[in-house]
């Protein structure tokens, strides 16, 4: 069986060393608007086979895996669809799920019963190909956003892959997702770039950064992510994600008052509750 | 020689710890508002002698190191005012320096001369002296922020002390320290606060937190630090603060604006400043 791995990258090359192991493809074939990504991901042995295009990626392929930055799969999406085999299973791993899922039932058709929506909670500080490992997803969350018209066949053939690399699989509704992510992972990227970017302004921005401790390292890491694919995901999320930034600058008029006015009790009050929930995280994720 | 260590926390025994190799104090007595604390400071070896008093404590000290959340600094100062030697050199470790300074001018009168206000920029996850290390401050930045009527020579001991715990000195005014780290710091840890008590306060918070990846571990590692002394460091650089926080707001709400506009040129202008110059973190810091 052929798997067509489409976009070559951090997660998409870990899902394929991942799953080699599993021997349910005898090919992966890859493909990747970027050549040099596609011809690295070859030389390193993470695809069989480097496809001309789209259409040759998918063309007879049980499974077709999107993992191209999420701002782009609809056009993927637009670009396989005629190419796809009739019992083909295609999937994603996109940090946005309701747009994807509308995208797909636009794009796919009579297919969009096997497209399987999903988005792995895994990823690393470094990027591209090169980082690729099949221990990326190892204890980690692999999130499965079904609809009713999902095949149910096709769901639990997505998700054994994802288990097999090492996932817990979480069920749950896009719009769900889509709120859930907002909060934990797209709203404090936007914190962190703008952060970074409120400094970065300022007229002693190296001072300030070379003066910056092992907290503001933590604080700012995810800020050095790609801009254009955090871009991508907010304007997919904006939704869910303009309505908990909204929240987060309600909180913040309030600390401004309790700063400026010197109201010790309204700050103690947010961040203990801040504090005693942030303690207890690694029990609630282990 | 005798060094009185007043606060032996994660800092202040981590000096103790640091400095004890320099040889040269003979003695090094502690005292502390938490007598448990000051039993294990002393059961660890990291304090020679356990003082009943603060005025024990200092009594004959040459050195006063005040290693105190930077709260209770100025009631520390009047406490120890009356019973300093003639020649005793007293220093401060607080995250907020103008305030600290006012404190010292107006609380150790002719003492003040002798008065070194520093903060290393140097922490861990852990609290309390049994988290306490020599290692903590190994090339670590140490800031004094000595003013005109700062004994030279007393600036120089203290710095030369922490030189020998590991530090690089940097040296500044108390409003520019105060200023970058309401940027690099303290707004960095109210913003990581807000974001926790935020999700904190949804009716799904603990899915929200069990969903939640590396990247959102990272970002609000900060979140699990003391509340009370993040309150008061808040409040003693509120002047600071507040005008970073506000700043902040501002770009927040032009975040929002875009979010909800869908304005991808804004969001990418903003995402690709801040990326840039994460990126470059290490260099600089290097």
């Amino acid at each position: 069986m052929k798997l067509a791995l489409v976009g070559v990258g951090l997660i998409g090359g870990s899902f394929a060393q991942a799953i080699r192991h599993v021997g349910m493809f005898e090919r992966i074939v890859g493909f990747d608007s970027n050549a040099d990504s596609l011809q690295r991901a070859l030389a390193l042995g993470v695809i069989d086979q480097a496809a001309g295009s789209l259409a040759h990626a998918v063309d007879g392929a049980t499974l077709v895996m999107i993992a191209t930055p999420v701002g782009s799969t609809r056009q993927v999406l637009r670009a396989i669809s005629p190419h796809l085999s009739h019992a083909a299973i295609t999937t994603d791993v996109g940090s946005v799920k309701a747009s994807v899922v509308d995208a797909a039932r636009e794009e796919l058709g009579s297919s969009f019963a096997r497209f399987v929506p999903g988005h792995p909670i895994a990823g690393s500080e470094g990027s591209g190909v090169e980082h690729a490992t099949p221990e990326l997803f190892r204890d980690k969350i692999f999130v499965t956003t079904a609809v009713s018209d999902t095949d149910p066949s096709a769901l639990l053939t997505v998700e054994s892959l994802w288990r097999a690399a090492g996932c817990r699989i979480e069920r749950m509704a896009a719009d769900e997702h889509d709120q859930i992510f907002a909060a934990v992972s797209h709203l404090p990227h936007l914190l962190a770039f703008s952060l970074v970017a409120q400094i970065a302004n300022d007229a002693d921005a190296e001072r300030k950064f070379a003066m910056s401790g092992a907290g503001f390292r933590d604080f700012t890491r995810i800020a050095a992510s790609s801009s254009a694919m955090w871009r991508d995901i907010c304007l997919d999320n904006r939704a869910a994600l303009g309505r908990a930034l909204r929240e987060q600058r309600a909180l913040l008029e309030k600390i401004q008052r309790a700063v400026d006015d010197g109201d010790a009790h309204t700050l103690e009050g947010i961040f203990s509750k801040a504090s005693i929930n942030a303690r207890n995280f690694p029990v609630m994720r282990g």
